[in-house]
């Protein structure tokens, strides 16, 4: 497979937006703003790639009529939260076999218009439809890991609270204002021990990147700096048998072993990781899986500062889900531009000084049963 | 690009089912079913890819659970009625770029438990929301075709018969009987000139191949028949700027073209056509525009059985949309089935004789104001 680059990114402010702000809006705009970024025209692009859950079908072609893309090869892919890093695997995957030189993926979600309340599972999903929907999993897993390694609530809030504090400095993030570990401790209860703070917000937003090979680079006079989508690995959750440990994320270690094995280098060679935490003990867990972290010490080290701006290992410079927000579709694809412009030296009051290697990591939606649906693993290198 | 083989098919027959024949069913049934055929294990099974539109939020994973694919790399792909074929698509480069080596490939769709009467365009379609819905956008284009090329009513509504006539061998069709020509020309109306059996009717099933590379049909000692899928072209309709011949189909030579120069290979060397026949006349339009037959003689060679079993070109073998069925996102999978049945001698009483090449055609879903969405043109050799 040929080695494949991402040479521009754009992305639509995550947040709440009335219904005039359509999806098509939404894609639309980080669309523009991606190609604008990569310096190169509609007419340039070979095919587009879209992400998305709730959009309606072909939903893509919606959006690629309103930038001038009509006409190209458009589709559509759905992963659940991972469906924004699956657009960008199948282009990626697409560029790296010779089909296309240069592809646009975008990562669009409009959840307001349709999601009251919280996500609902399937209606199929038993033992969501006997009370164990998203929060309350990650509640268990809190609740044992607090019990497994002695962490405690505060360490655990102390992911939001770092996150938060994180996209102060992104202009694109949901919430761009510090929270206190009292706020967090303190806020109205979801699933015990979990609170506000601790669960990720239902957002609206955008986000794309243009990819391109060597040849496509060439083509389009493009110079870069432009980092190298170096391995992009999808597993699905496997069926769970007895009563195992909620906290094994046997899940993220068969996502991480994937990439790192396709990518040539290990998780001690990532310098910055952007991190699915759905939830606050999520973003620790899957740490934890993916091998960024000893086991059970993640918490302590949150607390300590390890995944902090400044720390041996920043996660989730841009507020991650948590803070940058969470329109699903979008989440993977903003992940892939917060790489980007951290591993060009883009990435402002953020940035991870001397980033050379990054980790975006999703783990997407529920099938009865299982340990999760859809998890994506991107490790980009400068 | 490697070279990719169908080594494998399975399909539930299509129809009109009770709630329990849930989605579920449907494509475990038919991913067992080709799995079966290639004389292949779960465990032998390097990553899923599955099309379908109304499934809902990882339909694939579901699927999958039944079958004992869990712990796969699994995604889902939309692209209207293209979306079984755009998943072959994705599937095929993934194999052809070697991410992987052997592929499940399942389209399915439960239609009949959400759509009530016709399916309904967007509603942001504003087309639509003036009556230009997709049974009226074809009756102009049967009106448009009659007038300029002094076709008549019955030779556009052989195409129904003829359809029919095949599907009475195809053990999978939702239809299975002969119908006549006056059946056709005197049924309901539904958009002028346009009758109930010009329209293809609303359809649950599932179709699944399984693909591999060279190696990995080495792996597993496979020794074939195996045609190879020689091209899978994907592009999307242009913006139709002022008055235009509604059946110019730009986009169905597109697809072709792109199709015809991957493959090596011309419109002159197909022995067999499985048509997105959606509507009795865009079987008709849609030869055209690939080249397959000249322009405005597709309706008169309809009936002189150019078209038919023993004719120089069978076109629709299984019956078609129109009498095998359409659940939407199984249709493009139910293709590639039939073109591997016809390229491996194995199509009982619908077989083309001395059949070496096929092509598959499919065109998904509108966008307003442009010439649709999806249009997906499948290659196979044998």
């Amino acid at each position: 497979m040929r080695r494949v680059h991402v040479v521009g990114a754009g992305m639509h402010r995550f947040g709440k937006f009335p219904p005039q702000v359509t999806l098509e809006v939404l894609g639309a705009h980080a669309a523009t703003a991606a190609m604008a970024d990569a310096g190169v025209a509609p007419a340039d692009i070979d095919a587009v790639y879209v992400g998305h859950v709730f959009g309606g079908p072909v939903a893509g072609q919606r959006i690629a009529m309103r930038v001038g893309l009509s006409g190209k090869p458009i589709s559509n892919h759905e992963n659940y939260c991972s469906s924004g890093a699956t657009a960008l695997r199948e282009a990626w995957i697409a560029v790296g076999a010779g089909i296309c030189d240069v592809a646009l993926v975008v990562g669009v979600e409009k959840m307001t218009d349709r999601i009251k309340g919280g996500v609902r599972p399937d209606p199929g999903d038993l033992d969501a439809a006997m009370g164990f929907i998203f929060a309350a999993g990650h509640a268990l897993s809190a609740r044992r890991y607090m019990r497994d390694h002695g962490a405690s609530r505060e360490e655990i809030a102390m992911v939001a609270v770092k996150n938060h504090a994180h996209s102060v400095h992104n202009p694109y993030a949901q919430y761009q204002k510090p929270i206190s570990l009292e706020q967090v401790v303190n806020a109205r209860p979801i699933a015990d021990p979990l609170g506000l703070y601790d669960c990720s917000p239902i957002s609206d937003g955008a986000a794309a990147v243009v990819i391109a090979s060597a040849e496509g680079m060439r083509r389009l006079s493009l110079t870069g700096p432009a980092p190298a989508v170096a391995a992009c690995g999808l597993v699905s959750g496997t069926v769970l048998r007895g009563l195992g440990d909620i906290n094994e994320e046997d899940v993220s270690a068969r996502a991480g072993q994937a990439a790192y094995t396709f990518a040539g280098i290990g998780p001690e060679d990532i310098d910055v990781v952007e991190m699915h935490d759905c939830f606050t003990i999520a973003e620790i867990v899957r740490l934890e899986g993916l091998g960024l972290l000893p086991r059970g010490e993640g918490a302590r080290l949150t607390m300590a500062g390890h995944t902090s701006l400044g720390g041996p290992l920043p996660v989730n410079p841009s507020g991650g889900l948590l803070s940058r927000g969470h329109p699903v579709g979008a989440t993977g694809t903003a992940q892939i531009c917060e790489l980007y412009w951290q591993l060009t030296g883009r990435a402002g009051g953020r940035q991870v000084e001397n980033a050379r290697a990054g980790l975006a990591y999703c783990k997407g939606g529920s099938v009865s049963g299982t340990d999760g649906a859809s998890v994506t693993t991107v490790i980009m290198t400068a």
